[in-house]
C-alpha cells in the first residue's frame, strides 16, 4: 500500500534575507514525496526535462521513492525563481519558466492505479481530476490548490474538489475560496463543497483540521533560525 | 491574598465592520480586573472623572472588585475612539482625550500595599515603577507595555521591567523591544532584560510563554463571530 504523489518537480532559484541559491531541487511533488517518504512508501508522478540531474534522481531514489511515474522528456525542467521579503512573509516571483511542465498530462503507470492513497499537489484542477479518475481503488484522496485556480478556474476547481476526501490549503486561500473571513465560517462553507476533511495551514502559526462536527488546532514548532520557507507547506502536506 | 491591577479606566467609542458604539466602558485596568475577577479577589487602581457612571461602578463592584484605589476627581474620564479595518487586524485611533488620566499618579491605599500579586496595565513606565515600589510584600509582579514606550521611553522602560517577574506583550512589541524578528531569539533577548517569564500574545493565533529553559505555545480558541477585539489582550492578561 503506497501513497501516490502528483505535482511539479522543478528547479528553484531562491533569495531570502539569509542567502541566495541560484538553482536547487524544488517542486511540490518533490517536497511532498521527500517528507512522506519518512512515513510510507511513495510513488511520484511528475515530468522533468533532459537537464534533470542524476544526483537529484538519486536523492529521490535514496528515499525509496518510486520514480516509474516521473516522465523524462526532451526540453528543460520547470524553473521558478523568487525573492522573499525581509520578514519572509511575502515573496515576489521573478521567473516562471514552465518548460516541459507546460505539457504535463499525467498518465499513471499501471502499477500505481490500484494504490489506495493519493495526494495531489497544486496543479491545474482538470489534471488533478484526470489523475483521480485513473485511480480505481482509492481510499483517501485529496490535495492542494492556490489563488490562481480559485480565482480564474473556480468552476473547474469546484468540480474537482467535490470528489476529494480532503483539501489542504492556507488561510488566505480558504478565505478566497469560501468568501468568509472567519475561519470557522470559511471551514463550514468549504466542507459543503465536498471534502469531509479540511486542513488549513497558517504558516509559522501552525495548522487547523476541520471536519463537520469537530476541529483541531495545532501551533507551529518554533525554529531558532529560518533560512528559506520554500516548500514548507508541501513538506507539511507530505 | 489579592491581585492589584493598575491601569486605565476609560470610555471607548468603537467602530468595527460589524457595528458601532459611541461610548462604552473600556480601559486596560477595567478589562484586566473583570477577567481576573473570575479567578481571584481583585483590587483596582485607576482614575476617573465626574462623568464616570454609577452603573459602571456597580458593574465592577458586582464582580467583587475592590474600588478603594479608583480615584474619582474633577474633570472627565479618559476617552478613546477608534475604527477597525475590514479584517479587524488593524485599527485607526480617531480620538485620544486623556482628560483626568493625564495627571494619573497612582497612590496605593494602605490596604493594597501588602498584597502579593501585581499586574501593571500599559501606562507610562515611570508610573509602573512607582507602583511597584509601593508594594512591600510582592511575590509576583509584571505587566504590559506598548510600542510608544518601547520607542520613545526605552531607557525608562528597561529600568522598569528589570524588576518584573513577567512581561506580557504582543509579537510586534516583542520584535520592537528585542530587535529580533525570530520569536525564540526575541524571547531570549527579552529574558535577558530582567523578567524570568515572557508571555507573547499573537492575537487570533494564540499565545506563547517563554522561560529561560522552556517554552509553551497555545493556539487561540476559534470563535464563530468576532464583533470587537478592543480589550482582548487585557482580558487575556487578566
Amino acid at each position: 500500500m503506497s501513497l501516490v504523489v502528483v505535482g511539479s518537480v522543478a528547479y528553484d532559484g531562491v533569495e531570502t534575507p539569509h542567502g541566495r541559491v541560484d538553482r536547487m531541487l524544488g517542486g511540490a511533488a518533490t517536497y511532498i514525496s521527500l517528507a512522506a517518504s519518512f512515513f510510507t512508501k511513495t510513488r511520484l508522478v511528475g515530468i522533468v526535462g533532459e537537464d534533470f540531474a542524476a544526483e537529484d534522481s538519486a536523492l529521490l531514489a535514496a528515499h525509496d521513492i518510486d520514480l516509474e511515474g516521473l516522465q523524462r522528456v526532451p526540453g528543460k525542467t520547470f524553473f521558478w525563481a523568487g525573492k522573499y521579503s525581509d520578514d519572509m512573509n511575502d515573496r515576489e516571483t521573478l521567473i516562471t519558466d514552465l518548460n516541459v511542465f507546460a505539457d504535463f498530462n499525467p498518465k499513471l503507470p499501471e502499477s500505481y492505479r490500484s494504490e489506495p492513497y493519493l495526494l495531489l499537489g497544486n496543479i491545474q484542477p482538470a489534471l488533478q481530476r484526470s489523475v483521480l479518475a485513473q485511480m480505481s481503488n482509492r481510499r483517501l484522496a485529496g490535495g492542494d490548490t492556490m489563488n490562481y485556480w480559485i480565482n480564474d478556474f473556480r468552476e473547474e476547481l469546484l468540480a474537482t474538489i467535490r470528489d476529494w476526501d480532503f483539501l489542504l490549503i492556507n488561510d488566505a486561500e480558504a478565505r478566497l475560496l469560501s468568501g468568509e473571513s472567519n475561519m470557522r465560517k470559511a471551514a463550514a462553507a468549504i466542507l459543503d463543497m465536498g471534502p469531509n476533511t479540511l486542513v488549513i495551514k497558517r504558516g509559522e502559526y501552525g495548522a487547523m483540521l476541520f471536519r463537520r462536527d469537530s476541529y483541531f488546532v495545532v501551533p507551529g514548532y518554533l525554529l531558532d533560525s529560518v533560512f528559506d520557507r520554500t516548500g514548507a507547506g508541501d513538506c507539511f502536506a507530505g
